[in-house]
């Protein structure tokens, strides 16, 4: 395999991507390249977000002919509630991650399929919750915690717990502008109803929604998803490992592990490295067993156990078009199901686990956290054993692979910081060391780059070369979802090549203290450390969230979740960039409430950009960072 | 006013709608009827389903060309994703409304806005529960059951509490199928996360949450809406009241309240008859307060306190073109964004009180539990002053107007049952005198009837031509929202009128018991009074509830609602026939599931039945009860 000494380009991965395409037409299979050509052009309605169907008198569409639908609604309501229905469906999936955690964590047990790895997380924050923990045996802890992070889903008065957390001004903002969010669920429910046929048509209302629901999620449902795979599974710290289609392994069974939650790609990686799993590989004719990852899982196991990642949203059928894939294992959310038909035109299996994505042309085994051990055991073997399936004229490994440092939980982050600060002048602990790099000018700031890969940017591309662009700018880049993984396909997560690609005053920072430029914080749910992050930044400068020179951007976001994270980012303090557009461009007022000067911003004194022009997209977030820093005089 | 000795016909409730169509060409009002052709003909994707939006790399469109969305998604999981999205806007939708009941429930004390008016039934439900209630204050035991039912919403284990209350065979079929609903919210965020891009595909599991989040719905949050309403402003007992658009009086303050939950109606009804509001009426040269309800809320105030029935869903506008509405005061759900512009056309006071149906153009007092009494006062005050705003030139008021007798709870029907009973040989409280009479034949059967308007269908005239047909063929009606109401306004529950439009059987019946031929169960959370009237005719007959000759219908129902209640109808046994459908026409897999021998048929005993031709459909009806009584040869 080849040693890159620099960074694959977009190019490079997309002469691959068409070597696999080629492999597949051998076979008659169908892709994401060919269906978007079919579907293009997109229904202008749908796209402007100017289409209701919420009854069954429609659907109404808005044009200057038919300028309100026939309830009434003018096309500022169409938007907005189907705004907020698209924000709620995010914030229902992306919480329902944090849910499944925490009945695993119910489910933990000495010796059981699920244990405590990290009882100090556990105990810290039973403490912040004001759970009692002394004398309590960690399991009986771990039993009550779950039962009340459950309670913040459906409990019936009270606001969220992790609320606390959030710097003093901004949890004031909340206050001021009614958008604590209660129970998650409800808050879910809630939308729903406001955006029935016949209720809420006013945008400011759907809006203010679509951001309390965004912050059940953020604040709530993600942020207990994070901290409680910690408690679960381990806190993550930096390790290595490798990313890119390359780390399919001609001579192995790959097994992909792909969707979300860790509960199930934790054990498959387990039952992977179990002796009798790699003797039945042997005996098969396999060198061993090869675990690896796609979009958020691969982020999962990546950052606990160094699993390499073979790439991310938009590469998921790349794997399967190797023709060297025995197995491709799913939970929840993001999975094509263009792999059922996919998988048929090859040996692989596509196997389906969780009764909330069931999916055709797939094998179900249903996992659970208290037959998790089996199931995985289960799924392991059938992978192996149709190793022998395989047809060797089918398989195409395409040879890139790069280093990546992975594994930047806010403790890592923190323990890096300690590691350059002076111990006999410096408070440990804490973000300072950092602040006083983006005081000095050294760094110019911090962008949070994450979301999806969407074609109607050209994907990839956006994160890479926004990343790129930022980096020579002295701007760090913390990262998560498919965003971290384009990051890590290029190269981007390996600290000695990424280096060369910043301004002097990043790189120097990054030889100091041995990180890459791009930091790799996790999951999409992980977007929750970064709010953390801000948060400590906050507290550490005594400044706003919003006068930090730190901005959010998804460039090439895709999901209803993407649009939740997106809200709860807003409603954070962070100004937030977009490449894509959330189907609100039919609406001036809406618009003018995401992105203007008197919409949200009033409240949470942040907003949206949207900008479909990647190459505008990065000047504008370089100029928001680098107004920031003037307004603070720095 | 003319005296109305038969039904008014459809074509006379036209033409009074082309009088204030005509009083509203004046003054440039828009109308409904307008915006239907502005908006026809309708997306034939949206229409059959075929769209899809749940993600921004679409909107993808179902084609020949296209059969596949970018994801992968054929048209069956694109259909049926669609159809467990709109149940889920219903599901939600419909139990919040069951939830701030609850929360009312939670503010009663004695003397206060709120008092609990059946205590008996309280209590009766608390043992239901499982709740002590020896010796506990009736507001301290008000107050615990309150939380208890807010916890349906939230409950991290266990399903629904009121379940329990279906027979036995019934609650067999639920658990075999797995669809016993657990907490409320959580079937929504669940529905939500099945249906969002890259989870569920398989029609059968997304219709199978489709079915459990509609009896979330019913068996839930629309059941503690029901049961807790009757706790909270008294069981409803059969009188007497007026409906159609000639209760609005020409020399009287008239205020129309809209919208669903009881809990400002109530206290709007209750401020109307303060002297001090009277004899302020009076002082503006009125000559007093008449109060007319739209929509479920008229049914909701016309079932406890015989406050007249302007109108349905689809004559909402026609109570401001009157001229005569001082004020339109709405809660939530099925108010027409319309009524803002539409309010200005005239002096119509346009008042929203909820946070959750936030209208442009409308003033907004927002209405709370805490502060009902005040909210109430300075609501009917505006309207009273807005009198003298009236421009007598619009006034128009046309002169249609029947008798209606209401208010058929379960309690009240099995009272009348017991009225009817030989004291000497049958048991009390039970519904066996009316299963004797279908037993016999005297009855056919019966229909349940609900839902809304829609211009799809000819408004009202499905509901009475549909209901006048099964009269004639001795099947008797129970009815609820919209339906009920084209009922009142047609006269068909002027029991002396009615029943000259029935069978013979079915007229002797009705005059043996006093009742219309039609019997008002009430608003469309009150369809549970129906699935316990179900339950209890199963259980007093001992067949399971899809053996009884009785069937549901909604022929113009529109609301996402609607479906939420459609799945936990058909779920509970029963056959339910829609005049529109609901948007699945583009899957021959997902009608298959909804409508075929081999889909939810197989789980609860009981399908769906589209049938757009509204002739047909009552035939279709006739015959299912026909085949039902064969199967049981009677």
């Amino acid at each position: 395999m080849k040693d890159w000494d620099r960074l694959i380009t977009v190019e490079e991965m997309e002469a691959a991507t068409a070597s696999l395409l080629e492999n597949g037409s051998k076979v008659g299979a169908d892709s994401w390249q060919q269906r978007v050509k079919n579907q293009t052009p997109h229904c202008g309605f749908g796209e402007s977000g100017t289409c209701c169907r919420i009854c069954s008198m429609g659907p109404c569409r808005i044009t200057k002919k038919a300028p309100r639908g026939i309830c009434g609604c003018d096309v500022h309501g169409i938007v907005a509630r189907n705004f907020l229905k698209f924000t709620a469906g995010g914030s229902a999936t992306h919480s329902d991650h944090g849910r499944e955690i925490m009945h695993t964590l119910h489910e933990t047990r000495e010796g059981g399929n699920y244990t405590v790895k990290d009882p100090e997380k556990l105990i810290r924050i039973a403490k912040e919750w004001g759970v009692e923990t002394e004398g309590k045996d960690i399991y009986d802890l771990a039993h009550e915690m779950a039962e009340v992070g459950l309670m913040e889903y459906g409990k019936p008065f009270g606001t969220q717990k992790f609320l606390k957390r959030a710097p003093q001004h901004t949890q004031d903002l909340w206050a001021a502008a009614g958008l604590e969010p209660r129970a998650i669920d409800r808050e879910v429910s809630q939308s729903l109803h406001m955006t029935h046929m016949g209720c809420s048509s006013m945008p400011e209302a759907l809006i203010h929604q679509a951001l309390r629901a965004g912050l059940s999620d953020g604040w709530g449902g993600s942020m207990m998803g994070t901290e409680f795979s910690d408690v679960l599974f381990g806190t993550p710290k930096p390790l290595d490992t490798t990313a890119n289609i390359g780390v399919m392994e001609q001579d192995m069974v790959n097994i992909i592990v792909h969707g979300h939650d860790p509960s199930l790609s934790e054990m498959i990686v387990y039952y992977a490295n179990d002796p009798e799993m790699i003797a039945l590989a042997k005996s098969v004719g396999a060198k061993g067993i090869n675990i690896a990852g796609v979009c958020c899982t691969a982020n999962e196991v990546a950052m606990r156990h160094g699993i390499p990642m073979a790439g991310n949203f938009l590469s998921q059928e790349n794997v399967v078009l190797t023709g060297a894939c025995e197995a491709i294992v799913v939970d929840v959310q993001c999975i094509f199901p263009a792999l059922g038909p996919l998988s048929k035109c090859f040996h692989t299996k596509f196997i389906t686990t969780s009764p909330i994505a069931r999916i055709p042309d797939s094998e179900f085994i249903q996992f659970s956290a208290e037959t998790a051990g089996e199931n995985a055991k289960a799924i392991v073997r059938a992978a192996v054993e149709n190793f022998k399936n395989r047809r060797p004229e089918l398989v195409n490994i395409p040879q890139q692979k790069t280093k990546a440092r992975v594994g930047y939980s806010v403790e890592a982050i923190i323990k890096v910081l300690d590691g350059v600060a002076n111990t006999q002048v410096d408070t440990m602990g804490t973000t300072k060391p950092l602040l006083e790099c983006v005081t000095s000018g050294v760094l110019r700031g911090a962008v949070a780059m994450v979301g999806c890969n969407n074609p109607k940017v050209r994907p990839d591309y956006a994160h890479i070369e926004l990343m790129k662009k930022l980096l020579e700018n002295d701007i760090i880049l913390i990262v998560s979802g498919c965003s971290a993984q384009a990051a890590a396909k290029a190269g981007l997560m390996d600290p000695e090549m990424a280096k060369e690609y910043c301004g002097a005053g990043l790189k120097r920072v990054c030889e100091l203290a041995g990180i890459p430029p791009v930091l790799h914080m996790g999951s999409c749910v992980d977007i929750s450390r970064m709010l953390i992050l801000a948060s400590e930044l906050s507290k550490d400068s005594g400044l706003p969230i919003s006068a930090l020179p730190v901005v959010g951007c998804a460039p090439e976001w895709m999901s209803e979740k993407a649009v939740s994270i997106g809200n709860y980012v807003v409603a954070t303090g962070l100004d937030t960039f977009l490449g894509v557009d959330p189907y609100v461009k039919g609406s001036s007022e809406v618009c003018d409430w995401l992105t203007g000067e008197n919409g949200v911003k009033k409240w949470v004194e942040a907003s949206y950009v949207v900008e479909t022009d990647i190459e505008k997209l990065g000047d504008l977030m370089i100029e928001r960072i680098e107004a920031k820093r003037a307004a603070l005089g720095i």
